[in-house]
């Protein structure tokens, strides 16, 4: 089973993450964890260049092909082979964030990213993607003070400089694309207590666990 | 006005491009000299990533996003500005190097690679393309030659390290896609001096110079 975590920054994705990688361990399943980007050995680098602040004259068609190259060798060298050897597979971040970020977010046409995607993702597609759904103002605070937290409030900022009017599309963004989307995509909630949003995450799981049984 | 050199390695690109540099500076024209991968700064990191022996587990769609990234940006940041600043642009390797090595060479289809490259030129397209053909066991010979008189044997040879029926696909490439594209790709014998081959480019330059006067 691959499933992928979608979300603005400041959602709480890798405190989620986390406590369903123990949830499926304690039930037995082995677990691999993974994100977008930097999955891969040439995704890690890549990675690097794409949230480096320095790297905003990167434009809008560069960075999408940037984030292709680093889908497509992560599905090809980690994600299939991981699968194969019979793993859960979570994913922080995957095909939908290029959707959301440059189609709703940048103002690439959706249709021609849609098209992109299949190329990188070589037919692979979660069979679960759960979008964390946060308003942007409390997850941009909760995403800054975490950066400073982790000292690397310089480092990797480059999608937190945005104005939060971009980010405010992008939720809007996730929350369109999910509506389109509703047989694989499923919206939680994030202004919870941990708790509450993983008490929800795991229904959604238990109940797809049990259709894929 | 925009031209392009294409050619397996070892046809002597480089030589020629300087030739031809000097040909239309010497008629007053304002000369910019740019190659892929690695036109733009960005696109210098992408260059080191693409060309280094250690990266051979780049998938070909891996390889293919990474070219299309660096012509994204060559494009946006370097070479529609140069146009626009009124100067003549030649370019070592441009879109045709993606349909030929990825396409012809990788076995990728070729019609997706069309597409994929309208998204990265946004528009522009070469007036000129003068692709250079030679034999590629004569073509590496040369190629190999230069590396190690440069030094950079090791670290700059993950296509020359290909096997020879590679290099003949590729050469094959080109000079099916070159039959496709007659209006703007030109063939030249460059398994003769460079004096000989730059003859037959300077034939050519004048003919085209000449239509867009």
């Amino acid at each position: 089973m691959f499933v992928t975590f979608e979300g603005i920054e400041g959602t709480g994705k890798s405190t989620q993450i986390k406590k369903v990688r123990e949830y499926l361990e304690s039930k037995g399943r082995d677990v691999f964890l993974t994100l977008e980007p930097g999955g891969s050995r040439v995704g890690r680098e890549l990675r690097k260049m794409l949230l480096h602040v320095d790297n905003r004259d990167i434009t809008p068609i560069t960075e999408l092909f940037l984030y292709l190259a680093d889908r497509a060798q992560h599905v090809a060298q980690v994600i299939r082979p991981e699968l194969d050897a019979g793993k859960v597979v979570l994913c922080d971040r995957f095909a939908d964030s290029t959707i959301v970020y440059q189609g709703y977010g940048r103002g690439l046409d959706t249709k021609t990213l849609r098209e992109l995607n299949e190329v990188a993702v070589d037919g692979l597609w979660p069979d679960l993607t759960i979008v964390l759904d946060i308003d942007p103002e409390i997850g941009l605070k909760r995403a800054m003070l975490r950066n400073i937290e982790d000292g690397k409030a310089k480092e990797e900022g480059r999608f937190e400089a945005e104005h939060i009017s971009f980010h405010n599309k992008i939720r809007e963004g996730y929350l369109t694309w999910a509506a389109f989307n509703k047989d694989r995509m499923r919206v939680v909630n994030a202004d919870n207590s941990p708790e509450q949003v993983f008490e929800r995450i795991k229904e959604i799981l238990d109940e797809r666990l049990a259709a894929i049984a």
